[in-house]
């Protein structure tokens, strides 16, 4: 027979950490520290297994099932439950079951010298949930089972300390009230309160022995009236009935949710962890804390805990009294209070003996929660210890140094979301969050500052010393200064992929873009909310930027900026780099985004847009000449002002990206992206431009589109006006050459956007190859040049076998084959929060944040696999915003693609992402 | 050896009809006719393979291929040639080619008693191109060759007509220079021009056969000046000649581009018939004409033609002089010309009994070509006549009903377009067309009528006896009545699916949407265009719609209606029926679209676009709002309203389809599609609904999307709302009842729309179906139902098979399918028209017409696969724009579909093309 229960305590134990997915997290180590010899309260795990088929018997409601008439300790009193009147709710638990829990209980009796459910003598037990996982939702303990109106006595009289003995008791019958029998805290909170008020008093601590004494009965009344049914006085029956709610706090809908939410099996279930009780709260001999062996929050190697004197665990959690350090190193320097060091020098050293003991067994840093009871000390639980991005980085970077570990587990350790945390400042978890409006997160990171409307003041306000958020219906390239000198955008309007959005991202500023819950007076200086709570917000007033979550946040929140430089990060990544199969490229559209992106490490330009060229201030114009050019010789001038402008922008680029890659695509929006959509700027670009007014508005009205993006734009506006590809490919390519002739390594890769069709891209390439061969002639020189093209559109992944006659290199744009794929538009999707939120459940992710494997990733597989079905070598590559998502970046390493770029601050994470999808592949 | 040369005449032939891919179609009918007896002057035809021979070989310019240099007619003069200075750009025929060629001419000279180059009794031939399929563009004949300064005298002498020789002579060097030595027409016109100037004549009939003789030396010598080498005096040299233009005009560009838009195949060739001379122009007892077995223009049967006395086949074709009917019967009623059958009876007998004896043979009204020589009748051509839709139709059932054919020949000479003909006016194709302004051919057909800008002028003017063209910068459902009232719609904004070409589309009224090209001043009664060309249009002007090819004609232009009931199109459609093995359904939203979706014999209703119902002016007021509703409540309210209208609706749609299949799709579109957009309107629609002006303008921005097509649409709609979704099932379900009760039989289908996720369609369709075991409940009765979805997005296909799942059937919904795949917005697809062009010709056709087979057609055929993988039986159709165009239903029999739904008025079209493509499927 299958073993069903393993015993830990006294120095050995049936399991180890090894044995995580049978005993659980909390079982597992449990174990293993019993078997280091640590001292840990001796105990037993009831088996994942046995919960399932727990489980399973409900679900089929099988007769096999049955509680145990057989013999064991206790199995008189069994038999008593079951003649008794069991409620016919009350599943029963796997044939034999309860016998072994008896012999298990037995070991622990006599570990302890205690006896459970003796009056004399009592041996106390926890009870917790431990899946292989930590899951919130599920039930988490129950403590002092075994006490009743007998043992209760025992304990006072043991303890010397009726106080402690009855307040324990009363604390378990409201636990197991609430836990296993399923009733409100509430319930049984109101009846406390009017005891207290009664008796005059409003703290717990003021409490008499004989007040708690007087108010268990009365507990247990309205447990008896509430339920039909008594609270059990038989420890037995206690401890089956937490068995049982452990196994059942499996399925919670809470618990279900966090699973899926989470990708957990569950078919894994959860070990039940049956413990002896040691106290933390007999006097001041006792105490109980957590400690970690390095600091969570930066990494240092320093030990580093808390503690209360005289408490039990849950007082440490809820927070009333304040902690006491463990030391002086670890503790707040600020801190008056006595170490633990200083009050119980011996336990002290027994903590820290174990605690080098466990950092060195498991190779990582622990958390690690203990018990002094009477001055000696027990351990009653480790783990691998929570940590923010920047002591992520450090400790695994620090213990490849002190050869704890290897390279490939420090790299394994470090998650996506630790490096990103330490890209962006962030806003403090445990802050408290007055979001008053949301929109798009638009560009991650957070800002907290004064709001001002116009990009002037802006920058007014930011040279007096403000930090400033840019507050603006949309952005327009007029507001780059004041957008430049923000610490956080908020627009009204726009998508992802708008103005704000997209300057934003490359600044590296956080924005929350397409508010559509915010009205923005600019000129009368306020701005309204309009969701569930409405604000008025005026210049000067403080709120708070959520780039990551899209929300808009009343008042200052506090916001942590990570140190970069001294976080070890560099070291983590050169050694992620060593595993990765998949290269990391940039999407950069300007030198200075380029060399801060090869600051990051990408390993080229995956995606230069272009027409971020075309926003700024001393561009636009010609650009807004070369759409309202009424020929094509007014076409021609205002490209030949543009050709010099781009060109010198290129040199910058291939500068910065020495013997680098960089994918440069040629003009994408529709025309009309370009153009001013009010009547105050009509009329001045008119001005400026010395056209009649009519004129701008009639081009303006021709080129709108009822859906902009699957309009007049890509490679439909190079084929229509080959002008100005042929102008951006000489700008490339007399770039690359200038550049060359500096002795710079250039490799450029000119890439046609938005191709549909074979002829599409045949006939661009054809420019192209012609424009090419006439720049080399007037320059007497040649570059090498690659000319690929974007696939982001189904129609690309299905001939993507044509399409890869004329390509040398594929680019997925996941963003637009998102959008087409599934027919949503980024700047409108409005109903996606809806779709991923749990009570409709249609999609498990946002799929503009993580790709969708199954619709999009099968044409991302289909075009590489058709692409590359006459042409083994096609390079590959995504450069959609996926590219820096661990998720989407595990996929596109599993399809086979060379590379994925992304937003410069996305480097690192997809870097360490990219390791971790080659490293984690079969 | 393979026989490269066919001989006819004389009373038979080497070849026959089915050697049509050997000899062309000319060839091989003259080859038929001559021997069916007919009186055909004797000639010969050089195959279709000899011409690929020919051009295979200039292709890879072997020297195997040289000129004859063998004995046989003429063997000297060709020695002549080669021996003399052939310019090196001629190209040399295929071996001993023209020894054979001698051969056959021996055999012409023969029956005709005549000797080719002979100057007393000289023959004379033509020679012709003939392709396998009528081809312009390709040469086409060159007449009289084998005149030289020598046989023009025999010529002259014989007629006794000098002036006729000369005048044969004159034209044979012009049109021999033109398209055998490759003059331009023009270079030599200006010479015949001069002389004519000089001689002070201004007609070619004043010219006289001195003048005539003056010039032909004076043409010679222009020749010679211009090409470097002289004109050919010798008739082989000259019978050469034009062999070798004939096979090279196979490759001229516009013969290659006509091909390539006909689907024909480059290695077809074509035939080159070489024929004794007839003639027409000999005087008074000679004369040529063109005949037809049966009323080109409506299919009658009755013997009709045209003749001219003393002509030759070109002069019919001027178009100079008027030509005489044949016979009274068939002639133009009002016409005084005596007839053939006056004036020569004989000849006419002979006609007579030669038509019937090529119908009879042919079994297919022919067109035939004649010529009378001094009182003889020859047949120069006979081959199927072109011929409108409605003679297509009515000759295809005369023809059955007098045994010539059977039912399967009816059905598959009758073509798509002939239907498409007979359903719509169309514009007069011979009638000139000034096109002021090109916008989206938005519902087919044509009309003329005067210019009004508001619906109640319409109706005043249309009630008054007008014909009028409404134009609007574009229309609302309070335009209704005026739409109704007019016989064509104008629109400058608004796409395919505006408002303005749904409503024309299901009215059978012609529509031009979206026309950019003009500007529309309601107010002012005028409006404007702004393309190539500027013209202002007042009201009352008369303007002409082409709403099949969207274009505005100025002026009032020929349109003419068709004749439906005695047409035999019932008749010839039952056929067809018989061999289709697609149902043809049609997208209907009213009772009335329904009933003349059924008369056009429509299979079901494969589309019933349920927010159609909603654009009405009693409507509307409530949906508004329903959309404007502020909490459940209220929305609920304006549901109540809508409920019974729509339960009103389906009730006369089943009773309309009584045992036919009624699709519906619940609510598709954006919400704000139905909200209005000016400024005034928003006043008056918060009047109306007696709430604040703000809150109309702030749901109208709210509700606002950059890309309305992928927005918040469709299943999402009904997910975001669940109430539209519940309301809309009860009200079909209880209709059905409703319609059951009165002893219909119903057969809803209730279709769920924009499905992209598995979720969304299993989350629906359990709504529908606990709404229907709620309406079953209630009425106490129940109807059978099926539950589907319209398969529209890239996603849905590639899932196919999990939705389908959940789907009693899919319907592939190829509009948007199209729009996503290839990424283009239908409303703004202006580049299409360059996409399509010969210029770029990146696309074949346009895919929003004809369905792109190797794009989107994937997506229906994988879509189709992974839906019946696991259900097998599943029900599949299609319901866009490409169910009603026969290329399409082609591929949707060809993927195996169940069926094709299209708008009432294309149902004719679409069951002829579904008979078309189960007949010629393999």
């Amino acid at each position: 027979m299958t073993q069903r229960i393993y015993s830990f305590g006294g120095g050995s134990a049936d399991g180890s950490t090894s044995m995580k997915n049978l005993l659980g997290g909390k079982g597992a180590n449990l174990a293993e520290m019993s078997s280091l010899g640590l001292p840990v309260p001796p105990g037993f795990t009831i088996t994942t297994e046995v919960c399932m088929q727990y489980l399973d018997g409900i679900e089929a409601n099988k007769s096999s099932f049955y509680t145990s008439r057989g013999a064991g300790a206790g199995a008189g009193i069994m038999e008593g439950v079951t003649l008794g009147a069991p409620p016919p709710s009350d599943p029963l638990l796997p044939d034999g079951l309860m016998d072994e829990i008896g012999t298990s209980l037995a070991t622990v009796e006599a570990i302890t010298g205690r006896s459970f459910g003796d009056a004399a003598n009592p041996l106390l037990v926890s009870v917790r949930s431990g899946a292989r996982q930590s899951m919130p939702g599920m039930m988490d303990t129950i403590l002092n089972l075994g006490l009743n109106d007998e043992t209760v006595q025992g304990l006072a009289a043991q303890s010397e300390n009726p106080r402690f003995a009855w307040d324990s008791y009363r604390r378990f019958v409201m636990m197991y009230a609430n836990v296993a029998m399923g009733l409100e805290r509430a319930q049984l909170d109101a009846i406390v309160q009017a005891d207290m008020k009664r008796n005059g008093v409003t703290e717990d601590a003021d409490v008499t022995a004989e007040q708690w004494m007087a108010l268990v009965p009365k507990l247990k009344d309205r447990v008896q009236e509430l339920k039909r049914r008594p609270f059990p006085e038989d420890p037995l029956e206690q401890l089956a009935g937490a068995v049982r709610a452990v196994f059942s706090s499996w399925n919670v809908p809470r618990a279900r949710f966090y699973r899926k939410e989470n990708g957990f099996d569950d078919r894994w279930g959860t070990a039940v962890n049956v413990q002896a009780m040691v106290f933390g709260n007999l006097g001041d001999d006792s105490a109980t804390g957590v400690c970690f062996t390095r600091d969570p929050k930066n990494g240092e190697r320093v030990f580093f805990g808390e503690f209360l004197l005289n408490a039990q665990g849950e007082d440490v959690v809820a927070g009333i009294r304040t902690p006491q350090p463990l030391n002086r190193e670890g503790g707040d320097a600020n801190t008056t209070l006595p170490t633990l060091q200083e009050v119980m020098p011996k336990a002290y050293e027994e903590l820290v003996a174990a605690y080098e003991a466990l950092e060195a067994h498991y190779t990582d840093m622990q958390d690690i929660e203990f018990t002094v009871e009477d001055n000696r000390l027990w351990l009653l639980q480790t783990r691998t210890g929570k940590r923010t991005g920047q002591a992520a980085v450090r400790i695994a970077v620090d213990m490849v140094q002190e050869g704890l570990i290897d390279a490939e587990t420090a790299v394994r350790r470090v998650s996506a979301a630790h490096v990103s945390q330490l890209l962006h400042p962030t806003i403090d978890p445990s802050a408290e969050r007055t979001v008053i409006a949301r929109g798009l997160p638009a560009s991650p990171g957070a800002a907290t500052g004064i709001v001002v409307f116009t990009a002037d003041e802006a920058v007014k306000q930011a040279a007096e010393g403000h930090d400033v958020i840019l507050v603006r219906e949309e952005t327009s390239p007029e507001d780059i200064h004041g957008m430049a000198a923000a610490k956080g955008i908020l627009t009204a309007r726009g998508g992802q992929t708008s103005h704000a959005a997209v300057v934003a991202r490359g600044m590296g500023v956080c924005c929350v873009a397409g508010c559509k819950e915010i009205v923005v007076h600019e000129r009368q200086g306020f701005f309204e909310t309009r969701g569930d709570r409405i604000v008025t917000l005026r210049e000067g007033d403080l709120i708070t930027l959520d780039g990551g979550a899209g929300e808009v946040l009343l008042g200052a929140v506090a916001v942590s900026t990570p140190e970069l430089a001294s976080s070890g990060l560099t070291e983590l990544l050169a050694w992620a780099d060593g595993f990765a199969r998949l290269g990391v490229r940039a999407n950069a559209d300007t030198p200075d985004d380029a060399a801060l992106a090869r600051s990051f490490g990408a390993t080229g330009i995956g995606l230069c847009r272009t027409e971020h060229m075309f926003f700024e201030a001393d561009r636009i114009a010609a650009v807004r000449q070369m759409i309202l050019a009424e020929d094509e010789q007014e076409r021609s001038r205002a490209l030949n002002k543009l050709y010099p402008v781009q060109r010198a922008d290129f040199a910058g680029i291939f500068r910065a990206m020495d013997g680098l890659p960089v994918t440069i695509r040629l003009l994408d929006p529709p025309l009309h992206e370009f153009l001013p959509h009010e009547g105050h700027e009509i009329e001045e670009l008119a001005q400026v431009l010395g056209v009649p007014i009519s004129r701008v508005q009639a081009q303006v009205e021709h080129l709108r589109e009822a859906n902009p993006m699957m309009g007049h734009r890509g490679c439909r506006l190079g084929l229509t006006h080959p002008s100005i590809y042929t102008m951006q490919v000489r700008a490339i390519l007399d770039a690359a050459i200038d550049a060359q002739r500096e002795g710079i390594d250039v490799r450029p890769e000119i890439m046609i956007p938005l191709v549909g069709a074979e002829a599409e891209l045949k006939r661009l390439r054809d420019l192209t190859m012609r424009t090419a061969e006439q720049v080399f002639l007037n320059r007497e020189a040649k570059v090498s040049f690659l000319c690929g093209t974007m696939i982001e559109l189904p129609r690309a992944c299905l001939i993507a076998d044509r399409i890869a006659e004329h390509a040398d290199f594929f680019s997925f744009g996941t963003n637009d084959l998102t959008q087409t794929t599934f027919g949503y538009s980024r700047d409108d999707a409005g109903f996606l929060k809806a779709y991923t939120s749990a009570q409709l459940g249609i999609l498990q992710s946002d799929p503009f944040v993580t790709l969708d494997v199954q619709g999009v990733g099968q044409l991302v597989e289909m075009g590489t696999a058709r692409g590359r079905s006459g042409k083994p070598d096609l390079k590959v590559g995504i450069c959609g915003e996926h590219g820096g998502d661990p998720a989407s970046i595990a996929f596109v390493h599993g399809a086979g693609l060379d590379y994925v770029s992304c937003s410069p601050y996305r480097v690192p994470v997809a870097r360490i992402a990219a390791a971790h999808a080659a490293l984690e592949s079969p």
